[in-house]
This record gives structure tokens, C-alpha cells and sequence, in this order.
């Protein structure tokens, strides 16, 4: 991989889709927006964002998760865990959630990108874009989370098998202006019905 | 970035989607399916790729346009046009296609692809997760797409100024197994058409 080559622009020209972010919306019934759900390890945020997709394709909403796990199987299989790696993980994320939120969805992306300079970076690839993005902060404390532990990700931590974990060895940054916080006292149908009442409120879906 | 470091797969876990493909499928009246669109520069790819999205959103079927230009203004802007680069591009289309099938999209990308094994990489990418993939083959010759030339590359390409210009100086592997060939003989209109019987005929979409 020749990462460090210059972006040759020279034979790139902007396509415009012939379909309107207008016409689509109307036909979808929504408009597209991406759902950044962050927060620790253990913090339950796919949980979340797994309830909240099914509860808005039920009613019959168009949406799809993007999961911190799940991606590095396929897109991000060539990423390790190095500060970089990680950075370049969150970027192409987010302009994957940028492409489902042009499209039309409510793309719900679940990744615990604990640094503000990455989340601001994904904020600024929707903001420049025109569309919708919404940071969910799930604010359960670490004490929690540990104890919570389902993967024994915590105690491996502790250990010092697995270095720069989030929490234990490298910080979580915690949101200064998320548009929605979840409190731990939530449960995950609770926390779904109190966003699926913002994308009302908001009129990114019918109300 | 350090694209050469272990993917260490250790704290790694598969998450299932709560909403199963045929709930999806049901919920959105069509299969998620890539519809792969390759062909020489100026062939006509995009223009068919966009007057299709709009029949199918017309028809309040859910699409959308990867568009071999556009994604290289956002996910792969690091990515420049050495052979290695060239195959991640496609590579990351690939999976980024993938996950729009996943979410129950008719995904029309459309890029020159012009090597065998990156579009079969691509086909394989869709078969392991289960996921339709049709290749469409733009089957319009070279003399008829230097002829058009409407960004003048094939120009810039003769004159030596675009180095590894497929069709010029790089070839063009010709699919043996696409699933649709689009003539040059047809319009966007009828192409689009031909295809979207396609997708009827195999219950992609509802008849």
C-alpha cells in the first residue's frame, strides 16, 4: 500500500447524482442523517443501536447499523491498532456514514472513538456535505462497564494484554456538545424511544 | 498510516444485526443487491448508473450511485492511482457495496474496474456474505469512447500526460461472466430499462 502518494486530481470531475436529496426524501419518507453513537467499551452502544434499528425499520424507516466490530472484518481488514490506524478507521467510517446519509438512510454508526479531534472530523464530512449528524453520547461510567465486562475485555486490559485500551490505558474524551446524552439509568428501549422522539421532533422522519 | 501492521483480530466480535435480511427485505419491497457496472472511460457507465437510480427511486425502489469519481473526493482520497492503489480502490468499493447490499440497497457502482481479478475479489466479497452481485459489462468500444471523450483524457492519455490509461496504456480485461451486456447500440433509456427487467425477472424487485 502506497499510502503516502499524492491525490493525482488531474482526471477526477465531480459527478452530480441526477436523483435530488429533495426527491429522495420524499420518496423515502426521511431524510438521511447519520446517528453517532459513542462511548466506552461495555457502554452499550450497539445494544442500542441494534434496538433502534429494529424499532425504525418496523416503522418502516430506512436504517442500517455501521459497527466498530463488524467493519474491521470487511472495509477496515487492513487496520490495525496503531494511533494512525486507528484515526484512518474513524475517517473512513465516517465518509461511509456520509455515503448511507446521502443515499437516504438513518445510519446508525456505533464506534467508540474516544479522541473529539476524530469525532469533530466526522462532523465537519456531514456538515461540508449538507446533512444531518447527531452525536449520541452513551454516558455510562467506566466503573460500570468494567463490571459489566462481556467480553473480559476489561480484566485483558488490566492484565496489560491488550495496550491502548480505552478507559484503562488511553483516554476516552468525553463530548463537550453531543446533540443527545443516554444516562446509564436508561434502558435500551427507553434510550431508543427518547432518539426515535428526537428524529421526530427534528422531522427527520414523519412524525 | 501503517497499512502493513497485523490486523489483530484478539478483541474482535462478530455483532448480528437484530433485524434479519428477510425483515429487511419484506420491510423495503426488494433484496439488497450490488448491480456492478464496468466498462472503458467514456463508455457510458455513469450516465446509465444515474438514469437507473432514478427509474428505481421513481418506482420508490431504494438505490444509489457509487460513482468511481465521486468516492475518490471522501473514503479514498488517500488513495492514488499506483497499481496498488488502484486495486485498494476497488477493493474498499467493494466492501463498501457489500454493505449497502447488507442494508437492503440496490447499490449501482460504477467504476472502470478493468481487472479480472479485482472484480472478482468483488463478486467474492458479496457471495461469502450471501448477497446478490451482478456484473453489467458497458460494452462500448474503445475507438466509440476516444471518439467521445468528453473529460478529453483519451487525448491527454495519447499524448502521454495520463500514465497507466486503461484502454491506452493499461488494458482492459473484458468480462467472461457478466450476468447483463449492455450493446453500444442501446440508449441509457433502454439500457436502464433492460435492467430493470432484470431485477424484476429475479425478484429483486417486485414485479
Amino acid at each position: 500500500m502506497n499510502m503516502g502518494s499524492e491525490h493525482t486530481s488531474t482526471n477526477i470531475v465531480w459527478h452530480e447524482s441526477r436523483v435530488s436529496r429533495q426527491f429522495r426524501h420524499e420518496a423515502f419518507g426521511q431524510q438521511g442523517c447519520t446517528l453517532w453513537f459513542t462511548g466506552l467499551s461495555g457502554s452499550g452502544k450497539s445494544t442500542l443501536a441494534f434496538t433502534l434499528e429494529h424499532k425504525l425499520i418496523e416503522a418502516e424507516f430506512k436504517s442500517y447499523v455501521l459497527d466498530g466490530d463488524n467493519i474491521r472484518h470487511g472495509l477496515n481488514n487492513n487496520l490495525g491498532f496503531s494511533d494512525e490506524d486507528r484515526e484512518e478507521n474513524i475517517r473512513r467510517v465516517g465518509e461511509v456514514s456520509k455515503l448511507f446519509a446521502d443515499a437516504g438512510l438513518i445510519v446508525l454508526s456505533s464506534f467508540i472513538s474516544p479522541f473529539k479531534q476524530d469525532r469533530q472530523l466526522v462532523r465537519k464530512i456531514h456538515e461540508d456535505a449538507e446533512l444531518n449528524f447527531i452525536e449520541i453520547y452513551i454516558d455510562t461510567p467506566l466503573a460500570i462497564c468494567e463490571e459489566r465486562d462481556p467480553k473480559q475485555l476489561y480484566a485483558k486490559a488490566r492484565r496489560g494484554e491488550i495496550p491502548n485500551f480505552t478507559g484503562i490505558s488511553s483516554p476516552y474524551e468525553e463530548p463537550d456538545n453531543a446533540e443527545i446524552i443516554i444516562p446509564v439509568t436508561y434502558t435500551p428501549e427507553q434510550s431508543s424511544q427518547h432518539i426515535f422522539d428526537y428524529l421526530k421532533q427534528h422531522q427527520i422522519i414523519k412524525p
